[in-house]
């Protein structure tokens, strides 16, 4: 039984060490393995199908305001990777070199793709040539390489998954609508499937994707007060179009250079649902997005009708959720232990007694509160239920971050929360870079966002240097 | 309209130039264009929905056998590539190496994943360590690099996509069994949703699998002649295990090595499609891998009533097949080119004289077939008629396959067929590798696969060199 012990032995506490509780947890939850690749991962099973669970849902999203899939190659020559100045800068130190195809040496370098701005810009440049060719809405899913050097499971790996999104649109109104949309849609999804509430803003220039005009981003609050950088867009006006060449004849009959937007998710998608909603006893998944959502486990499945009965709950739940049934010669507490540790939404355990009442108990991974229920109404309360559990993660996880914004109003005070009190600190901010770069070296946190949706005013002065400030600044220790 | 001209433009004709045909269909059916890396693509919308329907498809039948997806790094460092002698031979001849992370050297070179065989057992070694451990039965859909010196689009290029499986099993047995059930999935996949009958097959010593005890292969004829290799699963008994030390503890508490398989198909099937069924017209997709199953097409749309009536077809039709509506100003002629250019299975045409009398005309594609249907019996119609176009599209190959399927006794009958009839020549052979080196040489046609199912016996001695024979082979020039 040495392999079921490994599993249900007790994780490192999140108060005690929370880094290394999470590679606890993304270890025996059984999401990754470390490869002989230093700082590249392989993500198990467990671990895929979150993925493939959210692909299949932003997928869709995407599709649904028109975006269609390509696929770009995975290699990028030097002199396409240096054609827009600020993109080579943020981008050349760490990507991974070919040099050599076969036996041979290559006449010109190639870099792993980091991200596919320069490709699509190359693609577009002979693909677009009047306005009926405009918008272009591309997406594709694939790996990207950025060689690291602190790596952590999802947050930060030399290789990780992801989608990138490329349009090319005839307006710069058009551009910013599509920049701002596709922000919108990651929110959404974030908050709706993964139930982890996000703060939606824009990148100060020190912070902003290399090449764009404007990055824009949502922000979480992990379990520990940390923020995570959990999705971007960027509106990358026509700079990349005049670095390219991307021209198109408008209606007018006039050339014209189009105007672009990118936007990305990744793995460290599934690092956020882990920081935001596990516990010490592992990994707790929000039903939408998990991929067994019930377990059936069998209670002294020796005893006659059981084992049967526990197959016949498992087939007829398999019409409204994702269900298994755990028939294994583990003893009850170990399935219980093993299921916790993988975040299963809901157990449902069934004995001989309760076949006896016609009933079985359900039990909440999130809360772990049980109820019992008839055998006749288990498919509609399992679904009732997890449609509870999704929302109740969601309000748990919003009541924990509204509980971690602090303001401050002057630097002693930015300074004293900083270093006492994790969470998002709300502060104005004049807009000089030298203030930003002080508040990062003096106090190691870093701006996160100018908000959206919270335009609240807390003071007339800038938290660093006192000078009039008019933007309100969400600022925090990130992943 | 320039962008219209140059879809409906004569392509080259089948008969007149092959190749360029197909270059022609790949280009002007809009599924790839060229990048500026040599020998990359970029998998346009239209071909990249093909490759998700082939995914979908594919996903779902490997799951049913209880494979579970996974992912990989993509990078392989030279150590562990050159830890299984012949897998090493066959394949670091054409592996692109990075070199460089970021400004520096690395310490050890890595190379771009060309298979994972590698390093699925670099993670197995440590995974399984008990009988409880087996089987593994793990897939991943990612990108591979080949360096290859000639390449086409789909065919034979320097980057592709594809999956790749690769199973640990207790016994041999158990490992043989998987390998030919993933060789009959692969068939009975190419034949019910391709439209693509194939022959199912072993490679012989010369042309299997680097590090393989064994190859099974099946392979399809496409139009002109040649054989299309187009999956293959292999074999590896415990050659791979022993190199890597991969051993688990058996029921009888006594060490073992493990047994295992690995099996893949890619991007190269949609070449495949192309070839077997496309026409002078363009491609011609089997409607249940195509994107877009039937074009609703208005005829004189400004006219009162034919845009609506058109719209509320799509709309009805959308519940039985994917549907779509060409609602451009172009002319319903261009329209037609357009959609027979991408294959599109079913085009609905629909104007004001079919208004007044409630129906529709239905038109195939693979036979250009034109039928009258009442608007009432619309969706049972279609759905009647992409049956029984997917029924026809195969029968048409498989007629046309063994149509071109040709009995050689001896040498000269071999070489007279193989300098003048395209197609699969079936001649029995002594099994010495001699023969099949001087059957390449001379005559430019290698083995295909010693087949299952034919078990004819056509002749005693050998086609080559005139000596007892048992075993029959499909020989044939390939791409």
């Amino acid at each position: 039984m040495a392999k079921e012990k490994k599993l249900v032995e007790a994780i490192t506490s999140m108060e005690e060490d929370f880094a290394q509780w999470y590679t606890d947890v993304v270890k025996k939850a059984e999401l990754i393995d470390y490869s002989s690749v230093k700082g590249c991962m392989i993500i198990k099973p467990a671990g895929y199908a979150i993925w493939e669970n959210i692909q299949k849902e932003l997928d869709q999203r995407f599709k649904e305001t028109g975006v269609e899939n390509v696929y770009m190659p995975m290699f990028i020559p030097e002199s396409l990777l240096q054609k827009e100045k600020d993109h080579v800068e943020g981008f050349a130190p760490e990507v991974a070199w070919v040099t050599h195809g076969g036996l041979s040496e290559l006449q010109e370098r190639l870099c792993v793709r980091p991200t596919s701005e320069t490709l699509f810009c190359d693609f577009y440049k002979d693909l677009i040539q009047s306005y009926r060719d405009l918008p272009k809405l591309y997406n594709q899913w694939c790996s990207v390489v950025r060689w690291e050097k602190e790596t952590r499971p999802f947050l930060r790996s030399r290789e990780f998954l992801w989608q990138e999104g490329h349009t090319a649109h005839a307006t710069a109104e058009e551009a910013e609508e599509r920049t701002i949309q596709m922000l919108n849609l990651y929110a959404d999804f974030c908050e709706e499937v993964l139930a982890m509430p996000v703060i939606r803003g824009q990148k100060t220039e020190k912070e902003k994707f290399a090449g764009a005009m404007a990055t824009y981003t949502i922000e979480a609050l992990m379990h520990d007060g940390k923020a995570l950088q959990s999705g971007t867009s960027h509106n990358f006006g026509d700079g990349f179009a005049k670095a390219f060449g991307i021209q198109f004849t408008d209606k007018d009959n006039r050339l014209k250079y189009v105007y672009q937007t990118s936007w990305g998710m990744t793995t460290r998608l599934i690092g956020a649902i882990i920081m935001v909603h596990g516990d010490d006893s592992g990994l707790v998944l929000p039903p939408r997005i998990a991929p067994v959502q019930a377990m059936v486990i069998p209670i002294m499945q020796h005893k006659e009708g059981v084992l049967e009965k526990a197959k016949e709950i498992c087939s007829s739940l398999s019409k409204v959720c994702r269900v298994r049934l755990d028939d294994s010669d583990k003893s009850p507490g170990w399935k219980f232990a093993e299921q916790e540790m993988r975040g299963i939404p809901i157990r449902i355990e069934v004995g001989p007694k309760d076949l006896e009442n016609n009933r079985c108990v359900l039990v909440r991974r999130d809360t772990r509160q049980k109820l019992e229920v008839s055998l006749d109404d288990a498919a509609e309360e399992v679904t009732r239920l997890l449609e509870q559990i999704q929302k109740d993660m969601f309000e748990r996880a919003k009541a924990h971050r509204d509980a971690h914004i602090w303001d401050a109003h002057d630097y002693e005070e930015l300074k004293e929360i900083a270093g006492s009190k994790p969470g998002f600190i709300r502060g104005m901010w004049c807009g000089s870079q030298d203030c930003e770069d002080r508040i990062k070296e003096d106090l190691a946190v870093t701006s996160r966002c100018i908000p959206f949706h919270d335009k609240e005013t807390i003071s007339d002065v800038c938290v660093c240097c006192g000078k009039p400030a008019a933007k309100l600044i969400y600022w925090g220790k990130a992943y």
